[in-house]
């Protein structure tokens, strides 16, 4: 049994590209390129469309920005029923630089907001809806924002918006299946006619089985990367994701050797996953941006200190 | 808000021997001793009663036989409130070598078994009970064993049993939240005068979660490790449940500390954890003795040839 509706979206690169400056070189993108369109996976993330006015291009790579033509790059000469998103940030995108979607590869553009920046990005996710995007809201740090003011967005988001899916996305990892629970149901209650969708992260090694609790209570939307890989604690594991869902259109053996060949070898190069300091942040949560401070430092398996850090704040 | 019925069961040295034969030093289970003490955690399982006749102690560890003198060595010392468990297997141990409670430094006997065993189980936790002990029988294998035979082996450990407390183990660590919420039910429903306790398995990230999902439907008796060590995927991670938790008995601290000064360190030497292979036995409900032969192997990271070995088994 497996639900039709459900469609996955693997943000390896756009997610692994916090870690390093979105600096994955043109090879491996165009390996993990083939293997997601391999796998039958619905959806793949190459990154941010970021203004290079904001970000130099000197210190970051082509997937801090997303142009046309170096996704034109990756796509060319593989087939694949894999459609292509990008996410932009409220106020860091030229609406300019994005063309109508006609002339571009990309299917999809996500917009990532806080609660607070609700209207300018549904003024922008109906920008690339009228310009023939898929466009859909992701709702950040999701933990921290809950109550009237969520409530609110969400009915003008129903009332106001183009978009086919708004994500619920627990920034900090610190949701549990319950909070998981209460989300997708309220989320659902008020997005009458839009898909709602789910991005975890792994502090508290719970991305996977908050996902599943998403996919419960209809959450049909799934963000997933390879190995896990994504900033601080990571996400989802596409590999258990894909095990989990029945649907005979994917196949976890390309997953399973992007792992072997290309996963493996970069984990020993930069860190992700279940990292002490992450799970700290999660629990209590908080933004993984002191964790990431702290194993950066020579502090980095000094864990009573940092734990006492984020309690001992005051008023 | 907490439920103070929870008990937490530290079984790090136990279940973390069965990856190195038992062999940890006197030094490193002290070290874990204290730590679990300070911690406030209700019971620690230190490793196997095995009849010496089975198992060479040339080859295993002080930690597979548990004699009561080394025991009362690690206790020695230490102020502590946290009982000492151990556990045997059906047919493993020699029950005369097991003192009356008043003479031992252990509380808890907990007898392993598969749904098969239950009459000789029952029988050996009888035994354990009426020698003044708290006794515990835990099913493993279950994902494998639910059906008819189960159901009857409940009956009768609810009929014939002086149990406390009955496991839910999830040798394969291949449950999900639904399959774990369905078995809690039914154990909940036929051990009408009994405790019902989870022991879940990492290969799919998903020991934390669904032993939430255990708690959220009442299970009281749950099992974890520090660092999420033991054979294979390994556990729950205990710093994840004691962070969950509200009891403010629980003091997460000294784990941290443990995490810090102890488990980093041997996670280089020894290895346990979210680990391929582990993942796709537990995904298809395979015991994982393949998956840690593989391991062993030159092929360890030949993940593809590794499931198509599980799913080509023929009939």
């Amino acid at each position: 049994m497996y639900r039709p509706q459900i469609k996955v979206l693997d943000c390896t690169i756009r997610d692994g590209g916090l870690i390093n400056n979105h600096l994955f070189d043109h090879r491996f993108v165009k390996e993990v390129y083939k293997g997601i369109s391999a796998s039958g996976v619905d959806y793949i993330e190459l990154g941010y469309k970021n203004s290079k006015s904001l970000f130099s291009p000197k210190e970051y790579g082509a997937w801090k920005f997303c142009e046309d033509d170096e996704i034109k790059k990756i796509k060319e000469g593989v087939e694949s029923n894999t459609k292509v998103a990008v996410m932009v940030d409220v106020g860091r995108v030229n609406l300019d630089d994005v063309k109508p979607k006609a002339e571009s590869p990309v299917d999809m553009i996500r917009t990532a907001t806080y609660v607070k920046d609700i209207d300018k990005a549904i003024h922008m996710a109906n920008h690339f809806a009228d310009k023939g995007y898929e466009a859909t809201l992701n709702i950040m740090a999701i933990s921290r924002d809950r109550g009237s003011a969520l409530t609110e967005a969400l009915h003008q988001i129903e009332k106001e918006s183009k978009v086919i899916a708004v994500y619920i996305v627990d920034s900090f990892g610190t949701l549990y299946q319950e909070t998981t629970e209460e989300l997708v149901k309220e989320f659902r209650s008020i997005l009458k006619t839009r898909e709602v969708g789910f991005h975890g992260h792994n502090n508290q090694q719970l991305a996977f089985g908050n996902t599943i609790e998403a996919i419960i209570h209809n959450a049909n939307y799934l963000d997933a990367t390879v190995y896990g890989i994504g900033r601080a604690a990571g996400n989802c594991p596409l590999e258990l994701l894909v095990g989990f869902l029945k649907n005979p259109k994917f196949d976890i053996r390309p997953i399973l050797d992007l792992i072997s060949k290309e996963f493996i070898p970069l984990r020993n190069e930069i860190e992700w996953g279940y990292i002490i300091p992450y799970a700290i942040a999660g629990m209590m949560g908080e933004h993984p941006r002191a964790a990431m401070a702290l194993r950066n430092s020579d502090k980095k398996e000094n864990y009573r200190e940092f734990y006492e850090s984020l309690t001992n704040t005051g008023l």
